[in-house]
C-alpha cells in the first residue's frame, strides 16, 4: 500500500475512535449524574432539562445518547446495577466455596449501604419502593433485577448445601427470605440515622448464615431461642 | 330574653356550626385525597395545584386550609398515621394480654397492607424511603412515626416478658428488629405481587413470636434451626 492512503485511512479511524472515546465518556457523565441524582431524589426526579443544565450540555444531545425520560429512567436504573454488580456480585463470586460467597455477598452489600455505594442507599430497594404502586416498564425492570437478586442467593445457598457447607434441610426460599428481610431493614435504618438498627441487621445475618451451617452442632454457633 | 333575640342568637350560633362543619368536611376531603395521591406516587407527588384540579376547589382555598406544600405533607402523613392507628394499634390494644396485643399488632399489619388500607401500602416505609436523602421537617416527622412504632412494639414484648408470657431471656430490641424486617419484606412484596413472598413474611413472624414464648419448651413450637 503507497504511504499517503495508509496515513490517511489511519487518520480517519483516529478520527472515528476519537468520536466514540468521546460518545461513551459524554454517556458516561450523564449515567454517572443521573444515578447520583435518582438515588437521591428517585428515578422519577430524573429530568432531560434537570441533566442538561447541571452537566451544562444541551437537552438535544441528552436526548440523542438515551432517547425519552423513560429510557433515560431505565438506563439509569441498569447502570446503577451495574455498578452495584461489580462492587458486590462480582467480587463475592470469585471465592471457591459457596458458603463463603454467600457470606461475602452479604458482607459487601451491608459494606455497599454504610459506605453509600449510592447516596440514598442500596438502589434496587430505593426504586421498588418509588414504583410501588406504578405498574409499567420501569416496574417490570425492577422485579427483574428483584428476581435476580433473590435468585442469585437462592442458587448460592443450593450449591452450599451440595457442596456440604449448609445443612441438608435448611429450607433455602426461608433463608433467602430472612436474608433479605434483614438488608431492607438495614437499608432504611442506615439512611435514618439509626445506626444501631443497622448493626442489628448486619449481625443477625451472619447469625443466621452460621444456624444454617453444617458444621453447626455446637451449641455456641446456634441462635439461642429468641434471645 | 325577647323572642327575636333568641332566634338570631340560635340563626347565628347554626350560621357559625354550618361553617365549621362545612371547614371540617372540606378539610377531610382534601386529606383524604392526598393520601390516595402521596401512597401511589409519594409525598413528594403532592401539589396544591393537582388537589385543587382534582377536587374542583380553588388553590387558594387550600391554602387558607393547609398553608404550603409542606405543611400539607406534614398533615397528609399525620393523617395517614391516625387512619393507621384506628385500624391497626387501637384494635390490637384493646387486648389485655401483651403477647395477644402483638400478636395482633402483627396479624392486623399484614392485614392493613394485604388489604391495601393504603393504595401504596405501608405509609412509613414508603415515606422512610421517600426522604432517605433528604434531611428536614418531613424526615424527622417520619423518623418520630418510626420511633413511636418500634417503641410499641419493644413496650409491648416488655409487656409480655413481665406477664410471664413471653420469655424473660428475650432480646426486646432483637425481636423488635426481625418483626420489622419482616413487615418491611412483606410490604415490598406485596406491592410488586410477590405473594410467596408475602406469605413466608407473615408465616415467618408468627413463627418468630411462637419462638419467644415462655411455655415454648416443647419442640414443636421451636423454629428448626435454618428451615
Amino acid at each position: 500500500m503507497p504511504k499517503t492512503k495508509v496515513n490517511q485511512s489511519d487518520r480517519l479511524r483516529a478520527e472515528t475512535d476519537g468520536r466514540r472515546r468521546r460518545g461513551l465518556k459524554a454517556r458516561a457523565n450523564v449515567l454517572n449524574r443521573a444515578i447520583d441524582v435518582a438515588s437521591k431524589n428517585g428515578l422519577e426526579g430524573l429530568t432531560i432539562g434537570g441533566l442538561a443544565t447541571d452537566l451544562d450540555i444541551s437537552k438535544g444531545n441528552i436526548t440523542i445518547l438515551f432517547g425519552d425520560k423513560e429510557s433515560l429512567q431505565l438506563r439509569t436504573l441498569d447502570a446503577a446495577m451495574d455498578i452495584f454488580a461489580s462492587k458486590v456480585v462480582r467480587p463475592a463470586m470469585t471465592e471457591r466455596s459457596p458458603l463463603k460467597r454467600l457470606q461475602k455477598l452479604c458482607n459487601l452489600w451491608f459494606d455497599s449501604v454504610e459506605q453509600r455505594l449510592f447516596a440514598g442507599g442500596c438502589m434496587l430497594s430505593a426504586a421498588s419502593n418509588e414504583y410501588r404502586a406504578r405498574p409499567g416498564l420501569i416496574q417490570d425492570r425492577i422485579v427483574h433485577h428483584r428476581d435476580g437478586w433473590h435468585t442469585l442467593f437462592a442458587n448460592t445457598i443450593r450449591a452450599a448445601i451440595e457442596e456440604g457447607e449448609l445443612d441438608g434441610d435448611v429450607d433455602v426460599q426461608q433463608l433467602v427470605f430472612e436474608l433479605i428481610a434483614f438488608q431492607l431493614a438495614a437499608n432504611t435504618a442506615s439512611l435514618l440515622g439509626d445506626r444501631r438498627f443497622f448493626l442489628i441487621a448486619r449481625r443477625t445475618a451472619r447469625a443466621r448464615i452460621s444456624m444454617a451451617r453444617a458444621t453447626s452442632k455446637s451449641p455456641s454457633s446456634q441462635r439461642p431461642k429468641g434471645r
